[in-house]
């Protein structure tokens, strides 16, 4: 794409590099001849792999600190063009057992990140991914940008603080700042270890492993997943549209899907596993919203953006990388 | 009033009780019959003065600790039937110089009552009282609590954060809680050593003192200002109503005054002092949300609350309460 030209001999740092979306970003950005620095603290659990950058390893900083040390970001951040934060505790029932670490991680370190910007560099431009989660249950299907926003459980209002942050900063203190909100995204150099974040992915390991999908409730809930390399594509063509900061965009697909025929299409290209109904484990039924499917026409719009990849496609692409690679993530 | 029989005999924690709505709400409290304790942390700037609850000194207790200390907040919270939770940073424009105050005192530490109520008392009934700061200007006036929510600082957004927590914890652990959204209040208690909160206290304080009132841009910006004692009645009667629970409610007054009529206002009780235009400060023009007054009918059909006490003699009884104990505040 002529779009990733607009990378080319940039400095740029992606916190949370080593995650499934980050690190998908920074192979990308490598390719568009980007200098690509990236940040992680490698907190077990939520999603850094040193896999994940094998392809790069040897062309990229890998800076191993968390994104809450004030110190260490006050000089990760000079001297960068974009910076991409997707570092953040994105395990959404955790918070029922210590609800601490969203606040500390998906808020605070956002804010570190945000002063370290505003006294070190104002120059540099944000680019933050949040959840759609911040809506809560659906109003009105598909959901605009506009909606209200009555996120469910803490993770999800941490991701809405996080974005009226970068809002902030970008109307009071002049640092240029955008806000994506991700759907459900799936797809290669996702963690595989544990199914509290990441529901297709963990689904696809199951149905690799010839192992039982648990669908809860009747499987009709409605969603709309996204491929990981169609939400790389958002992130960059987002970063290169001047028209696009101090907006909150959904990246989505306007095209949902229910559960069930999401479990049945996976089991039927992983060519084996099965499925079941399953009752709602109460912690996931307090927190469920319901349908969700995104209204994307503003990201059409403005950033030009729209995904390209259907769910086959992105479902057989996952597969294929995990069969290839399954030590390193199982 | 016979509401205040309903907390005869109740044991009732308020955090930040010796700040000036919580040290008013504890003497209420006191008289009403009820057992009182409450928590300060005493941070200076903040509004905690002993001499707030002198008249009540003997028949409370107070416990010195910060709402962030889990250890003493798991304690505190034990057997009580009501928490009014009064603590917090108020002062809007710090954010601009440092941020992290408001995240940690205001979300984080409204976090760590919500989690110790979780583990320890999840009966109690907890009001918290937010701001109207959060919903930033007004779309349309007066303003309603379904409005659109757009901080423009981090106090206002941290406040903002705290009440979907409070609701968060309502909907998913059964805590019952309430947010009340206070416009700007004034009266006696209030801290009158600064002006970074406050500003009809500030005003009342340089018009005893002679001194000049600068009143920003031309002075035609509207405002509800409530009265420290008819807040305090909204938050018991809140509290005393079932229905409530759940819920938000703006607590203001929807007959507005411009700043400049409330300066000519305060003048003309105090005897004396004198105004004159001003420029914006830098800091608060990029926060100033512009003409602002709370729709109060929601309070009015659930709590049967309304204000009672005009501007003009909760103006004069606030001189009169600084100018007996100015020694005190000063």
């Amino acid at each position: 794409m002529g779009m990733e030209k607009g990378f080319s001999g940039k400095n740029i740092l992606i916190t949370g590099g080593l995650g499934c979306i980050g690190s998908n970003l920074a192979i990308r950005l490598v390719e568009a001849g980007a200098k690509v620095t990236l940040l992680d603290a490698m907190i077990p659990g939520l999603g850094g792999n040193a896999f994940n950058i094998d392809p790069i390893k040897d062309d990229v900083c890998v800076n191993f600190s968390d994104i809450r040390d004030e110190n260490s970001i006050k000089h990760v951040v000079r001297d960068k063009e974009y910076i991409f934060h997707l570092a953040g505790q994105n395990d959404h029932t955790l918070s029922l057992t210590n609800p601490f670490p969203d606040i500390d991680i998906n808020i605070k370190g956002s804010l570190v990140l945000l002063e370290a910007c505003k006294n070190f560099n104002r120059q540099a431009k944000v680019i933050y991914t949040g959840t759609r989660g911040e809506y809560g249950s659906a109003v009105k299907l598909p959901v605009r940008e506009d909606a209200p926003l009555y996120p469910k459980g803490i993770y999800e209002l941490s991701s809405l603080t996080a974005q009226k942050l970068f809002k902030i900063y970008h109307d009071n203190h002049g640092i240029r700042t955008i806000t994506l909100r991700l759907t459900n995204i799936y797809g290669e150099r996702a963690q595989m270890q544990h199914h509290r974040f990441g529901v297709a992915n963990w689904f696809i390991r199951l149905a690799i492993d010839r192992e039982t999908i648990k669908v809860f409730g009747d499987g009709s809930i409605l969603r709309d997943f996204l491929y990981v390399q169609d939400t790389v594509d958002a992130i960059m063509m987002a970063a290169l549209r001047e028209e696009a900061y101090g907006e909150v965009f959904n990246v989505g697909v306007d095209k949902p899907i229910c559960f069930l025929d999401l479990v049945k299409t996976i089991i039927d290209l992983a060519g084996g596993g099965n499925w079941e109904f399953a009752p709602f484990t109460p912690e996931r039924a307090v927190q469920e919203p319901g349908d969700f499917y995104s209204d994307i026409s503003k990201a059409r719009a403005v950033i030009g953006w729209e995904p390209k990849t259907g769910i086959r496609e992105g479902i057989a692409g996952t597969i294929d990388y995990y069969r290839k690679n399954k030590t390193y993530y199982w």
